[in-house]
């Protein structure tokens, strides 16, 4: 099939390339970056700069599979896209959007274009997806799932692994916001445990070690455990890693949520809350502590030095 | 080489059949219940109920591997034990003792007799092992260690995977409670995640699909979600599963030396805490808050039925 791949960054364009060279797709590309968009070219697809141009360079119905950053893009992308689109055309949004705007998203498109076809996916594996696959849930119509199955069976580790229609519009986004709360939690809980083992010096453990021992026949082997190893193998210290964690939103998504539905999920709220911790700068709540143990104990107050 | 396994519960009696099953190894078992001795015998291992007997019964140096729950019965078959040995032979305790237990063990073992020698092994795999092998953290003297390694390559997934002389005695239990505090984060992350998920009653998930779906490709991928997908493929409303989850002792003994090390692991702590919220049978807490409540703001509070 034909797929027109909005969006080459780092996912977007290894989408395209694992579609282009299973030899049984079409791809044409888009992305606001010309030199991006000639790259996908040379490797043997179609590419433009402009949506009018992707649009024109398809047949009906079309499907556009967008892969841009979560929030504003998304709805930047569909106000120059919509108006360009006929009745069967599939838009799919595969990027890390928050399921209640794919919500909104499914109404607009569904109440305003007639005949317009709005599906989700949840992608997940990194870098690693062009080689091995990427692991993808899927939100949508039936029949409009079906006839991305084609895409969906290239994209995915195998035609029937590592993919799922997972239920109605927004059920993709949904799964893959727990999917990465529950991710929180597991790099978390094995961030601390390295840590306890980084802090009992008498042994003088060789963590790289554990991480490769603990990847057979233990119960915590896992491909993030994989990662660890890889991580330490090149630096055991993490002397270059500062100690600031980012987030991109599904953490925040996933507590919010658990909380809206009285579900009690202290430990992905905790990995969320250990990532805020990395970054308080000023960790006013701290000099607070300190200066109430001075006033009630007399405790001496360690000072700020200049 | 010949190995004396010392108790033949779910763990100690898997580790014998692999071992004897190799064909590279003599095995002598012993266990108090005569019938597990007599099934281990049938399949073609020496077995005996008595440690006067299993130590006739092999040549020194012997090694022997003790299979027994941690606590009391490790110094109870230590003090039966010991009496009973040489100078050269070896004790490994292969059972989740607690390192702090091990270090004062091998204290007592080296001080109170003469070139006896005293190793730990954490055993990670549960009734896996058999056939996959067993992840093995060992921590002992060099020497000691070399002499256990042809049964340690057996044992293990491969001759080089899956198991580590990690550090000095004591070293191996270390470990091996930080694996299983990672578990327990690991775990309570998963468990969260699908009750978000369970609790998302629009969507209507099919969480063993979901399950099945992240096994190939995402970033959650791992052993553990492998045990999910099972358990829910059998009963996806795990009906027969009552909301009660005991401890065997790692997870605390993991936080309580996150604190000595001055460590902060929320994770780990709260997937601890979240094991004793599922037995507070009386949740006394519960019940002052709700009455706080009542007190303060004039509440109603809900009454027991009785």
């Amino acid at each position: 099939m034909h797929i027109g791949m909005i969006g080459l960054g780092k996912m977007g364009l290894n989408m395209a390339r694992r579609l282009l060279r299973s030899g049984e797709h079409e791809v044409t590309g888009f992305d606001l970056d010309e030199e991006t968009v000639d790259e996908l070219r040379e490797e043997g697809a179609g590419g433009t700069t402009s949506l009018a141009e992707l649009v024109e360079a398809m047949e009906p119905p079309r499907v556009l599979w967008m892969m841009v950053p979560a929030g504003d893009p998304v709805d930047q992308t569909l106000d120059e896209l919509l108006p360009l689109l006929e009745e069967g055309d599939i838009v799919v949004d595969g990027g890390n959007s928050n399921y209640q705007d794919t919500l909104a998203r499914a109404e607009r498109v569904h109440g305003e274009h007639d005949g317009l076809h709005y599906a989700d996916a949840g992608v997940s594996g990194g870098v690693w997806g062009l080689e091995e696959g990427y692991s993808l849930m899927v939100g949508g119509d039936e029949h409009v799932i079906e006839q991305l199955r084609p895409a969906l069976k290239t994209l995915a580790p195998g035609a029937e692994k590592g993919w799922g229609h997972v239920g109605p519009v927004g059920a993709g986004h949904f799964v893959k916001m727990v999917h990465n709360g529950i991710e929180y939690g597991l790099m978390e809980a094995y961030a601390e445990g390295f840590a306890i083992m980084e802090g009992k010096e008498e042994f003088d453990l060789d963590l790289t070690q554990v991480a490769r021992v603990w990847q057979h026949g233990s119960v915590v082997r896992s491909w993030l455990l994989d990662m660890i190893e890889d991580a330490l193998a090149e630096s055991p210290d993490l002397d270059h890693v500062a100690p600031y964690v980012d987030d991109s939103g599904e953490g925040r998504w996933t507590v919010r949520e658990a909380i809206d539905l009285d579900v009690p999920a202290p430990v992905i709220t905790q990995a969320l809350l250990a990532r805020l911790e990395s970054r308080a700068e000023g960790a006013y709540a701290y000099k607070l502590l300190a200066a109430m143990r001075n006033q009630f104990g007399g405790h001496a107050v360690k000072k700020v030095e200049n």
